[in-house]
């Protein structure tokens, strides 16, 4: 009797589910690390319904509506970007060269307050479009000051999960165009937490992104971690990423970055601290204490000559540390595989006396991309990896290539070998949102067409020139 | 009377004119670095017979056999790779987190000592055709001890331009599996310089590869400079790679690696230095004096945590510097793209006070990628640029992708945001290796499936294991 009961339940799974990938090498990032060979998973709606160790086990089942054959491809969870820019997409390669703060001043602020709605939906979409080709599935996106709702609407339609932040900045050293009043910051963040936060079925959230310490006041900054306390919305901000902001600081408030971050309350569990290049002991102590999370960006961080961030002392401190490709502005690629495979590389630079050579292995780097980055953005019960019960959001690579072969360690093959070109299908929220590398919910060419018109519509606005 | 036999002239051209190539943004790379839009280049077998300011002069014309429209298109000269083992490219993968000197003795040596003809003919052609599909049409290429043959046949089969090396090492560091005595590994070096030197109407080469200042006599080098000078054969030799390496030969011979081997006649103009990581004030010196050539690896001597080759310091002392990718067991991609743009970022690490953060432009970096390299290996007048005469050696670029958009500066663009991805057609001596991403010369997937069975076969000879 209960057999019959137990073989029903199972016949139920199997007639609602909507999608089973199956035979593919899942590598499944739960708490046991399983590497499972030739598995089966089950999708219905946006969660995932199973995942069954071998594939040959469901072949009696009832089919699912649809299945995808992943013989000989490698299913990883979606890939978690824990710092980009999308608004900054329209902008790439417009300079080299340049420190953080000049490359502001000259370039970012400029460009970003160039920009009509209709760019930042079109900037957002394409970076997202290149996000997802890569295989990522959730991102934590710092927005301009304006037009923040055209990035919800971008991520709205293309189908990518997005915690989207709006830049807040009051202080004299932004130019006008981009600062506000403490007030009017705080109340535009507040507008776009009560229209989009938890908006596509909770596929879309917001954060709050005062952009760094320089451009916010202490009023600002303490507001923001009062309303995180009372809404649990999390807070994304640039920490520690120059030598010179840090320089800035001390003089400032005669405290160091972070220091000053902890006094103000930001550094907890619900922040996001990005790049933390430059940091004392006594930083990385207080960060693991209040279980901060950190995201690396080592291109963006070699790109602007900010130095790189030690990962590996983080690392020994218990640090959840996260993964970001920041904008294309300094990067120049959205492609969270190859700021995976320059984590790894940075770790190992030899002059650096604390770090080792084994320190930081290639499943500690999966682990960023994945599970830490979930955690970091307070989701780790509904992503990071390819359990029962989670949200369905999945890439599959293909990696029979002559670039990615042969396949001796899957691990090493996946950080080291691979890039966004080796995905070939991404399904996020239970939705494919790419199909054999074919955008199913946007036009790539036509978007490419208008973002090249549209980004040499701010590049003359904005008054930037070309670099010849 | 004059204009009619200029005319007549121009129709013989191209009458003769196998391949046009129109509408293309050429990226010439020639002496003025010239940037052609909407450019035709002509070629007649193996050479460009011309390159047309504007497709729109060469309308009336009689076509060429073929014409390609490359309109949207990027034309670059073809990559120049300097330093490359194909023989390790069955290797990709099997290990990481060690330093040169413990990699080669657990991992490299056993895996080279266990490869039979069949597998380095195998390993030689997957990283050939790794490296067509990523836009390389020339490469200096470091094999093992034995087989070279087959390096040399793999190189004749799919049509690459390749400078073949077999390994020289007769000390006793080395395993006895690769160790020669010093007259036989003379004596095999110049048995593939007369079977295959200028072979292929002169697309392989050979060139002369003591491998490093530890694995070889003085009296070894000695020879291998007097042959150099005799056939004019290049020496192609790892240099100043690993501290601990510098440190032992400091012991041994009292001096540094590059200083040694200036006194053994082995830093001059047909000398590739691979690494050059670790120099003194003096060594570069030399190094500039003797206008030797320097091969940056930049991703290789991450992941070995060898350290960052001072590429600002030895470009103000104008030496010629160049790139290379390395092995597969070392970097591991073979895609010289992404070892540009390696090659950008790390020379903006904050940190050595020498470095300047405007010291490299993109130009620079594809200089070391085109015309640098084409100097280091002889060849400057041969290939490296798209110019009138010279080999038909282009890689053709798409760049009208998410990822690649917008286009506001096109070298920032080709050195920070494309990877092998982007190309579409390679024509090396005025063949078409790859159209549309398809190789002509071989099969891949037959070659994928043949790379992973001798890669599992090398790894369970050598005993060398899988990491799990």
């Amino acid at each position: 009797m209960l057999l019959l009961i137990a073989i029903k339940t199972i016949r139920i799974w199997w007639i609602l589910a909507s999608l089973e990938i199956k035979n593919g090498l899942v590598i499944t990032m739960d708490p046991a690390r399983r590497i499972l060979k030739g598995a089966s998973i089950i999708v219905e709606d946006d969660r995932i319904l199973n995942v069954i160790a071998s594939s040959e086990n469901s072949t009696e089942a009832p089919a699912a509506d649809k299945v995808m054959d992943a013989a000989g491809m490698i299913v990883i969870p979606g890939l978690v970007d824990c710092h980009v820019h999308t608004v900054q997409t329209l902008f790439r390669g417009i300079c080299d060269n340049l420190e953080l703060l000049p490359w502001l001043q000259k370039y970012i602020y400029p460009m970003e307050s160039a920009m009509d709605s209709e760019d930042v939906y079109t900037s957002s979409l394409a970076g997202y479009a290149e996000m997802i080709k890569s295989g990522t599935t959730t991102c934590a996106d710092m927005q301009s000051v304006r037009h923040t709702d055209s990035a919800f609407e971008a991520a709205g339609k293309i189908g990518i999960r997005s915690l989207i932040a709006k830049s807040m900045m009051d202080q004299d050293i932004i130019p006008e165009s981009l600062q506000e009043d403490t007030s009017t910051s705080i109340a535009e963040s507040m507008k776009l937490y009560r229209k989009w936060h938890q908006a596509e079925d909770g596929r879309l959230r917001c954060m709050l992104g005062p952009r760094f310490l320089q451009g916010c006041s202490e009023k600002l900054l303490g507001e923001v971690a009062q309303i995180s306390n009372q809404t649990g919305m999390s807070v994304h901000i640039h920490a520690a990423e120059n030598s010179t902001e840090v320089k800035n600081d001390i003089e400032k408030y005669g405290k160091r970055t972070v220091e000053k971050l902890h006094d103000l309350g930001l550094v907890g569990a619900k922040s996001l601290l990005v790049h933390c290049v430059h940091l004392s002991d006594r930083e990385i102590g207080l960060i693991a204490e209040e279980n901060a999370n950190v995201v690396h960006c080592p291109s963006s961080n070699l790109k602007l000559a900010s130095g790189i961030c030690p990962v590996p002392r983080l690392m020994q401190s218990q640090v959840n540390v996260t993964v970001g490709v920041d904008g294309a502005a300094c990067n120049d690629n959205l492609d969270m595989f190859k700021d995976m495979k320059l984590a790894s590389l940075v770790s190992k630079i030899s002059g650096q006396p604390q770090v080792q050579v084994s320190s930081v292995s290639a499943m500690n780097i999966l682990e960023m991309a994945t599970v830490n980055g979930a955690r970091a953005l307070g989701m780790q019960d509904e992503i990071g990896s390819i359990e029962k019960g989670k949200k369905a959001d999945l890439t599959i690579l293909n990696m029979r290539n002559a670039e990615t072969t042969p396949m001796l360690d899957v691990l090493n093959q996946i950080i080291y070998s691979t890039d966004g070109h080796a995905v070939k299908t991404v399904i996020i929220d239970g939705k494919i949102v790419m199909e054999n590398r074919h955008l199913t919910t946007v036009d790539e060419d036509a978007l490419v067409q208008k973002a090249q018109s549209r980004a040499e519509k701010i590049v003359e606005k904005a008054g930037v020139g070309k670099k010849s």
